[in-house]
């Protein structure tokens, strides 16, 4: 298997001193498993929209399945350097559809949301965006990851969070993130052996 | 710093159960550091000539310095299904000249030779280009770190190898790759705190 992740600096592992993120920690142990971490920082759902399709491309061969994660949403939600939201919600959800449908087309897709941070009002807009994000997959049969709910209600992720730059746990936090997936049934069917 | 490193699947981290490879060890403690791991299977020097500039601009920011590491080479020297090399040597090192003038122009950039692997064959016109490689690196002033001959004389490193695939490590081999560039003085200017 060749997974592609796309997203953020969550799927980047951004701020984890161990260099593993969610992601090393919930494929770890699954050696022929080969893991194209695609996380880029800042990035919103338009920014991954317009670059998914060409780096997958040049990671996917014909003779190895290709799987697809997405996992995209804070930075949308958050203001840019005018005070104005990122990405209005209503383009957001049409970002997510596009990327989705094109992609589930072809491959075997999970989306997983997006968490919470260190900034109540971002919170609330995150929260909200979960919800249709959610809606959004089970429309086109994508399996969904809401962490936003169960990471709003962890102290380890919320003190991890704010103790860095507000936004970026540390490993515990991070861990925390990959227990989330470990236990998740559609992550487990592609890492039934994960050791996590 | 964003570091953006080029490769095939030794930067990847292909075989690696522990999900880190010698990327993850080398910059593991520099929390600060964004680290984007670009390692892709199988690619050769052309793979990455055309790609490397349009994954770095999605990367790479105006308000955070941008440093380039590549290591390739492993793939040239493989033979293709029909049993020709998959790129000749003056082409693998037209490629290297024009990557390394091209991205040292705009940014600091190290670049990494190619390790060898469990076939004699193939290591001896590894062997070859990697000194070819070494000389057009320091045409252009660009850091080079030889790591096939220290890899060849570790017993470690060519059991890992043999072990698995005929090509990729596991953690052992990583771990011996990793502690190459922690005590490189090219590498150390970068990571000065690198705790591997």
């Amino acid at each position: 298997m060749r997974l592609c992740v796309f997203g953020d600096s969550f799927v980047n592992g951004t701020g984890d001193p161990e260099r593993l993120g969610w992601l090393g920690r919930a494929t770890a142990g699954a050696r022929g498993v080969t893991v194209y971490n695609l996380g880029v920082r800042g990035d919103t759902s338009a920014d991954i929209r317009s670059r998914w399709r060409a780096e997958a491309g040049r990671r996917f061969v014909p003779h190895d399945e290709g799987r697809l994660v997405f996992a995209f949403g804070v930075n949308d939600c958050c203001d840019d350097d005018k005070g104005a939201r990122r990405v209005a919600r209503d383009a957001t959800l049409d970002n997510a559809a596009a990327i989705l449908s094109d992609a589930s087309a072809r491959w075997p897709v999970l989306m997983i949301g997006p968490p919470p941070i260190a900034e109540a009002a971002i919170n609330a807009r995150i929260e909200e965006l979960d919800g249709a994000l959610a809606a959004a997959a089970a429309r086109l049969a994508v399996p969904y990851c809401d962490v936003f709910t169960p990471l709003l209600a962890n102290e380890m992720w919320m003190a991890d969070v704010a103790a860095w730059d507000g936004a970026h746990p540390g490993a515990d936090g991070y861990a925390v993130l990959a227990r989330l997936f470990t236990v998740w049934p559609a992550w487990r069917a592609w890492f039934p052996d994960n050791e996590d």
